[in-house]
């Protein structure tokens, strides 16, 4: 192995992302070398591109999510249920690392996701910290990072094509309760969007319905489980509406699922849902301005629980791992990811993403 | 007891409201007369005055919350566990009636308050009806409607002085699922405030702040369980929001609730609660206009609960008078009924509801 | 259409069934005749049989749930959404009947299926009441029984396939709160277990256990949904555990599901669920004798969640019509009802039952 | 301060406990002495004597809820919430150290209490580990240990009176879910039923009903909060069946709370709650045999939860000092110490445990 690595680098929002050679950490013990093998470009990045996240330490090696094959490791290595981990094991990581177990979030609220002392490789580590991104060869684990194999059945593509937004998804099924035969409706054919509906589907759902666009998305997510797909951009509030009412018996759907990260997809959301229904806001990663609602029509009368769920846990990601393994057959998660880029590519893949040309773009370090 | 009863009509909105002999009405099996003991002017016949709610059959007998003395029964009566009542008992009703407990909303969605064949005394059945409202010296209770003893402890002042507003607390308390040690936020220091402070107090909360007026509103706040008040009228949002933080470890409220009927105060309620805290929107019995509010910020990054609540149940209703039972000698119910006014001054009562001069005004048709 | 029909009637416990003709009902307003298209016989009349059952009016039609076409209908018939149901639809009825939606049981407990004024039909209406059970030509729907129509993607034979066991089933998975990814241990391979392991598949569980027998019912267990099955006559209890705890990393099952009915089985189950996990009780149906446990380490240690689950309710009637059209391409629901009998091989129906020779045998009271 | 500290040491099951002089650690960064003002004999330390708990690693210093003032410190040291603690707090500590935040149990599951890391003070550490007990004048935090200011108003012999029965009756509380009005049955008045009766009294409970002996701590049991206290030693299990039912109208109690560590009761409980109602198993801390249970008529039929609840979290040490501060003036915790004992008493203090004197024996090292 050379003692150096190529990254793709961050160094500021606005600013063309650059390859650097960066050298390989010395391992603490309980540390260890991920060699990538995929990566991916989600709407995160872009928002980072775009300076949009507060507190990020640019430079940064971008990529969160990232799967690949142990490198070196120091010391015993085990997954979270004391299964030892070996050099060439397939593995994908938990990206969110340091959630401390100790702090109010952690132990009485049960919100790890906001713990203040939580970090997310690709976010929130600066490249002088060392290899946290997956947009480089080698991804640095240090002690601690929750770090499971890959089933025989789960492939790269897959993983990266589920991601974080198949995480986050894990978590919205959690909190959005789905008795078998509700009627769910996701607004967003984002890959939160589409790993929501393939879920919410497996999870019982009795009829699928998703908002979205463009077109190409549309056919994914009757793939991936959708019974029913609306297209945004053909369509007036109005008629999503009435198409909701006319699939649910006029009553409304009992589940709404938020992927869209729109002020204004919220205010509407809340027309969907039925008396008594339940409404997930989870597109919501960063602040797209006021939505305008009502209490009285949309909350207290219709005696609504609406449910804020952000980023996901230690769980959601073995579960996710769990579910790609189950459902491998059925859903095209990698199709998500529709194209591959080397990190020569990278700000080529940034530019499809923010265009939402592709749903995912996948990062290949090594091509 | 003559054949005719006096009952005050309010023929329609913004019309004073007039004495009109009633006469009494032949009883089916299963019906009875309840000589009215008090009944009370709420902000809900304020609503009405004004002509805010829709559907309201005018002319109506106001009045929906009601307590008394059993006078003519036809038939066997009996509570809903089935001990036999009879003529003479103190007793309550449960307002709302013809909940079919049949229906999608009753049975399956178990949210009975959103039953469309729901009818609530005093609101939804015309004079031509009959006696369904509390402003009359009698009430025509129909078959099913559901009426319990008052134990001795609960006066008749006490029932009426928590009144609607209790019902809705009880209700309230259910959807605020409150830890022990919890702080609690209660917005509003009307009926239904009051009685929510009362019973988070006695649900275990670990502080009850209120925030609401006016100044002797506040006093009584004190007086039934909140540990803090904070003065609508002198005080900034920033002021406000500053004291829970302050009051919290710089976390905000566990729980929130708000019985404010205002756009405003549920903007204000999202910065209370804190990071994986509930807000429970039980004020908004009417339409006061929209709120402008930031998913990300909110609800989506805070992984918040926010959770509608319309109305009470016949569980609400039974177990608040077994509430007023266990507390009557330490939660002063019958001070927020703060005046009794005979029929004639009804005009006078509305008035003074309307201008906020007292928490509730109480009704004595026989005065 | 004749002026009698023919049903058979169960006289008393342990006579053989008779064949009567007996007179049509006048209906009603409301009321409404189903030419029955398919009855069941199931566990329950079993024990109808030995007398089991506490308080049953001999002599009875049993045949508690059944499928088939309307037939006269007096008045305007609609269902629970309020659409219009005319003769000639093929529907199904929900057995349970006369609930009363008023009590404490179903307003405050919110437990409907301890209603006290709760009746089913084919178990608890004499035959002197009419025609209340499906093991009869024409069945008597009277005003109040809650009716749906069946899609067309569900027949005859699937609906009653999944019959009542469905119905219990779509109730555990209520009560079981599978979340995602979840082992699921189902105890139990008789209608109500197969069903149980189908819907958990479908509710999202990572893998499904059933434990039963005999051999040919484990082959439809699988084609049902399940992963593993584990034949209970050639394994020993140590055996069975030693399974679960392999397949579940030594933790042992998120979820236990028991719907064997035995005491033996009871106390197996304790030992299959992982600490923190949850088992839901269902198979009980009638008093097999007790069963030996210990509390401190099945239970208190454990941190467990034991959930007794008693019948169904209409919920859970209308959402096994909408799940058997959902999954009608891949659960074959069909195959539980092995054989179909006439009326006139009722008694053979039974002994077949009792035996177990078959998961469940048919009634077409027309062959 | 000597560099050396008088504990009571208990070398083996059986074996008289020993008085010891042992040296002082030197304290890691994150470190702390707690110089021990009030530690207890519980009815743990009875089953230590007895060697009734497996993996003791004997020698031990038992006493595993202690409460003191802050003596030496090294480095920052500070609460939960970042507060900073310093020399001459007074403080109490979360006896259960070493929960791990990152196994299955504490993030998946998220059952901390079964934590395989989990380790308690007075328990599963041996004296050679240093001064991990209460019976000792001072006492080693080691760094991470969860530690809490005692507000004013909480003195020493309320924290301990309280001690690790108030901690699990939090627990017990929170898994009771305890909804206004509910009637609420304690079984057993140990330390543990005593603060469950309490808590469940301020948590809303309509009425609370405690069984259990001798008659002093029936006079307790009404002191801190029991509405009805049933004599265990003067009553037959039918007479204790009939009074439940007679206070419930016949219905059993909406919840029941096991805290007597008695199989019978196990038993005896099924049969004291409702249809639909809970059973909470808290007293089971180690095992005293088996109970025959009939789960048609005790679980199922009842449609019954049962729950588990073992040990106690982080979230609990808090709020139980919370309420300790709330309750003060009205809840006497202090008076179930009821007898203080210094190291040189300390076998007669366990004799009395044993022998169920008092209910909770309180040392104080420093006498």
């Amino acid at each position: 192995m050379s003692q150096t690595v190529l990254a793709a680098v961050m160094a500021a929002p606005l600013v063309p992302v650059e390859l650097r050679e960066l050298p390989l950490p010395e391992l603490p013990v309980g540390g260890a070398l991920l060699r990538t093998g995929l990566s991916e470009v989600c709407g995160t990045d872009v928002h980072l591109w775009h300076g949009r996240l507060s507190g990020v330490p640019y430079p940064i090696i971008p990529g969160h999510v990232s799967t690949g094959t142990l490198g070196a490791v120091r010391g015993a290595l085990a997954d979270v249920e004391g299964r030892p981990l070996r050099e060439g094991d397939r593995v994908a990581f938990f990206d969110v690392h340091r959630t401390c177990g100790r702090c109010l979030a952690c132990t009485v609220h049960r919100t790890p996701t906001r713990c203040p002392h939580r970090r997310v490789y690709g976010i929130t580590d600066s490249v002088a910290d060392g290899l946290f991104g997956g947009w480089a060869q080698q991804i640095y684990l240090e002690p601690g990072v929750t770090i499971a194999k890959l089933p025989d059945a789960v492939t790269f593509e897959a993983y990266i094509g589920g991601g974080c937004g198949l995480l986050t998804a894990v978590h919205i099924i959690d909190r959005a309760r789905i008795v078998m035969g509700d009627t769910v409706v996701v607004q967003g054919a984002g890959a939160v969007g589409l790993s929501a509906a393939a879920l919410a589907r497996r999870a019982g759902a009795g009829q699928v319905i998703l908002i979205g666009g463009p077109h190409d998305r549309l056919a994914l997510a009757r793939d991936m489980g959708a019974d029913h797909v609306i297209p945004l951009d053909t369509t007036t509030p109005g008629d999503r509406l009435e198409r909701v009412l006319a699939l649910t018996g006029r009553l409304g759907a009992d589940v709404v699922i938020e992927a869209a990260g729109s002020a204004l997809a919220f205010e509407e959301g809340l027309l969907f849902a039925r008396n008594g229904g339940a409404y997930v806001i989870a597109g919501h990663y960063t602040n797209v301005g006021d939505s305008r609602i009502n209490a009285h029509e949309h909350i207290n009368r219709k005696h609504l629980d609406i449910r804020g769920c952000w980023g996901s846990e230690v769980g959601h990601f073995l579960r996710a791992i769990r579910l790609l393994d189950r459902y491998a057959g059925e859903v095209p998660w990698a199709r998500i990811g529709a194209r591959t880029y080397a990190l020569s590519q990278i700000n080529e893949a940034l530019a499809d993403a923010e265009a939402f040309r592709i749903p995912k773009a996948l990062v290949d370090p090594w091509r």
